[in-house]
């Protein structure tokens, strides 16, 4: 059986699953869940929430639709393996700060995944990696429903699920796209998207979600509304936008590359040259170089490259990861020269 | 026999010489020589200048000293020639300048070579890789006795040689070193260096020489004095200051190796990046980066790499060399893309 050392030691192994193109990094779903017996967690302390880990662990380790998981109680992890599981998009700041009764359940591949008593009771995600929402959806809905027959949910027949934060009752989703937009931010159209996209009701962030901003050319676009609409509608919706949002970016790439093709080719030749040499990069250098590696894999500029690689790589480098690897806690300046031996040895190995 | 278009089609010779280092680049000496039948080139007129270009072409292409040259008058070269002449410091702005009645004449190996009715009647010049400022004088200095021994030169016993600026008169002679000290510019510690060099007679320029700016970390050191001191007195004090200079550089380099060893490698590891990767290259950042890769190569940092490939470089980068390859005139934008062509294939035909 792998453990949690075991599995941070590797990239989450969805991100190697090879997609045709690199638009869409991926897609994810989570439901918030609480349970009827017991109060929110915020409103709990630790005593309940330890009874809600006691009464959720065995049935999460035991759900048929995520066999073979692994669970943890917070306080049982260090600090270095949360900030690695936080840059998985596994637990949540606010997890992150919690201690005993408070846990995660993941499965192996890392694209199932529960959190415990963070704001909810239960937290449940479901990652694909490229667009693949609908995917996401039939999953995520089999493990709701397979925990729904073994527990008492708190819900309401007229509000629909309840949730400790108003704006999560009702379906108590959030599905959400990392989109990777190069071409609509070099010809500056992304901003009316990004003010269209808030008029329909949806939210768009950073790579790093609420409060990030766009490091390396990479939004997030997720639904805001979770009361009025069902589960199936609001994917639906969210999946024929980002296939809009693909369009327009195809496009741009497709003018940029006619109009200024040379400079998409130096853009991404140099991204490729200082990330293969240099010997201090910081994170947010990395990442915008990280995109333009990306776009020249999608337009056929990089021929050994694939997008899967740069997924990886683009977890790799990020600081809970770095001093994973380096199995110690690094300053700014060790970090910046340990992610620059990574990614030039990353790239030498497939320049080979 | 070669002809100019072949000459002008493949590297100056002399810099194919291998060196130990990069620091000093090369050595130069010119005479200004005047004809005492003749006035002054500037007040002659094409008339007196076509009479002084037909007495002094037959002896040039003569001398035992420099056998097997070249000679051309102004008027029978085209406008690009006189750039890819110029940017190999063998004509200068001005002569590029004139027409019929001044002329070059040059050795195949373009280390010796003089310009006729630039604004002396002779402006007789040796180029030496390295330093070596001694052996460049010994040389010149049997050229010009050759050539004195078959015409009667301006001469006054108690000034000297006499030339149509006041300011090269005496000796006539002007020993130029070209440097590269990016430590010393790295440590901000070159500009005291450049002030104290111009308290004792010497000036100090930038790559293009006179009024041009010192990019890539290149300086024209050279003397001012041409009155009331020995030819090989300026040239033995050049010398002795340049080898301190190369001094001061090394111990920079090696406190910068030491206090800044990853800031070093990074510069030069981006350097050599961009410059294999980018495809749109200025001058200027081209010039920069190459300074950057000197550094390297003679840290020992890019083991393919020698000096004489990156003198090389410097010079077939210029616009002149680069539309002389191309063989046709390029707009400022079309330059930098066949700049960066240029630079990305020296680079990878070296690598493999």
């Amino acid at each position: 059986m792998i453990d949690l050392d075991e599995l941070l030691n590797r990239p989450s192994a969805w991100l190697t699953v090879e997609k045709e193109s690199d638009i869409v990094v991926s897609s994810r779903i989570r439901l918030a869940r609480n349970l009827r017996a017991f109060h929110f967690p915020g409103w709990g302390g630790e005593e309940a929430c330890s009874q809600v880990w006691a009464t959720l662990k065995p049935i999460l380790t035991d759900v048929k639709a995520m066999p073979g998981c692994l669970s943890m109680e917070m306080n049982d992890i260090n600090q270095l393996d949360k900030m690695v599981l936080f840059e998985r998009h596994l637990i949540s700041r606010e997890l992150s700060e919690k201690g005993k009764g408070s846990g995660l359940v993941v499965a192996l591949d890392e694209q199932m995944s529960v959190m415990v008593n963070e704001e909810d009771h239960l937290r449940i995600q479901v990652i694909n990696p490229g667009l693949e929402l609908i995917e996401a959806w039939e999953r995520i809905d089999a493990l709701d429903s397979e925990i729904e027959a073994r527990v008492d949910y708190a819900y309401d027949p007229r509000l629909g699920y309840l949730t400790a934060c108003p704006s999560n009752v009702g379906t108590g989703m959030r599905a959400s796209v990392m989109v990777h937009v190069p071409a609509l931010v070099l010809l500056e159209e992304i901003s009316p998207i990004i003010k269209g996209l808030g008029k329909i009701g949806l939210a768009v962030r950073g790579l790093g979600g609420e409060g990030s901003d766009a490091s390396g050319n990479m939004f997030q676009i997720s639904n805001q509304i979770t009361l009025g609409e069902e589960e199936m509608q609001v994917v639906g919706n969210l999946h024929e936008i980002v296939r809009e949002i693909v369009e327009h970016e195809k496009n741009a790439r497709k003018r940029l590359m006619q109009k200024k093709g040379i400079i998409v080719r130096d853009h991404v030749g140099r991204a490729y040259g200082i990330l293969s040499n240099a010997h201090i990069l910081s994170s947010k250098d990395a990442l915008d170089m990280i995109s333009g590696l990306r776009l020249g894999v999608d337009l056929g500029l990089l021929p050994g490259l694939t997008p899967s690689v740069l997924d990886e790589l683009t977890l790799l480098i990020r600081p809970g990861h770095l001093q994973k690897i380096e199995t110690k806690l690094l300053k700014v300046r060790e970090r910046d020269v340990s992610r620059a031996k990574l990614v030039r040895s990353k790239l030498a190995d497939i320049a080979k």
